[in-house]
């Protein structure tokens, strides 16, 4: 298998941080930017139909797009999701939430402020909504994450890994003030303390 | 177990729609609209993070939030869940994708045209920048649909119900022009001739 990741963006690192966690090294690591993305669906052949990193290439073939799918694909039998079928589905919550809610702010305030090509939309306005409603958001997590130590059952699952991906990284890039959020805090240690944690 | 749903909303006409293709009449459904999501959490007690419908309220009391994590519980072993682990993934691809790109231009361009309370945020520069986004967005499921009947390999599956729910609506209520996209066209009447299907 091949991963097509982009080193800058927490969508490719959610991946890469579930293959150290799990140890695996058979997975060839192939580092892409914007300008690849192109390239890679010309090669697909009309078989990768969004445009976005990161992308799996299975050994058959299939390019597997999506960092939520690429994670519960290579997540499934694993420790990190559970057997029981109603905290799967709690799992599922989180994690399109994220793509839904989480990433749509957090990731996006931090692109705003860090990638060059996406200077031209920047307006104080917006960094200021996004920063108020990035606030909401981690406090969701805060609440949830002050009374268990997982966002599902007792055990850290998918949707940890998937959602560590952009809020460690929420005060430095996107300037949000995390110091309002202990319970997050302690979650982000507990993730950094896993065996075969390995860094952005 | 009761279906929390919003009449107007596509994310609880999935649901509604999923449990029609299955015949299922055991889940109780109660209509809520956005002023109601508050109590809801109140009830929960902490155990219902996320202020959005639908929520499924399991039989024994969890509160199941997300409209595709709901599909995925409700839509596990039954003939729109594929057997095969990679269709599985693409399906699931085809999901976080529609909640991380595909609702977020064509449900809140609708929202926006149709819903008073968000009248203030209604400005034409807005409007058309969701209109050329929500095309492109279209168009790549035309060319995905050009080449296969269904989203994912020779069935309908979850992923072909969850992207029917804004879709269908993205002419009348979104004021996209459908007209461009005919594979698409073709695919909304294969998902309303199924057998059990239900309108909005």
């Amino acid at each position: 298998m091949i991963l097509y990741s982009m080193p800058s963006s927490g969508n490719s690192y959610k991946v890469r941080l579930l293959l150290a966690l799990l140890g695996r090294r058979d997975v060839t690591l192939k580092h892409v930017e914007y300008g690849d993305i192109a390239l890679l669906q010309a090669k697909a052949d009309g078989h990768l139909p969004f445009g976005k990193a990161p992308v799996l290439l299975l050994d058959d073939g299939t390019y597997l797009p999506e960092s939520n799918a690429i994670l519960l694909y290579l997540g499934d039998g694993t420790e990190f999701m559970p057997d029981d079928r109603v905290a799967r589905a709690q799992m599922l919550a989180w994690m399109f939430w994220e793509q839904n809610q989480h990433e749509g702010v957090i990731a996006v305030r931090a692109a705003l402020r860090t990638y060059a090509h996406r200077k031209s939309e920047v307006t104080e306005d917006r960094l200021q909504a996004l920063l108020q409603r990035g606030h909401e958001l981690l406090q969701i997590m805060e609440d949830h994450l002050a009374a268990q130590d997982w966002l599902v059952g007792t055990a850290p699952s998918l949707a940890d890994i998937c959602l560590f991906a952009y809020t460690h990284s929420a005060q430095d890039l996107g300037g949000f003030e995390m110091s309002r959020f202990p319970a997050l805090g302690n979650w982000l240690a507990r993730i950094k303390a896993l065996d075969g944690f390995e860094a952005l």
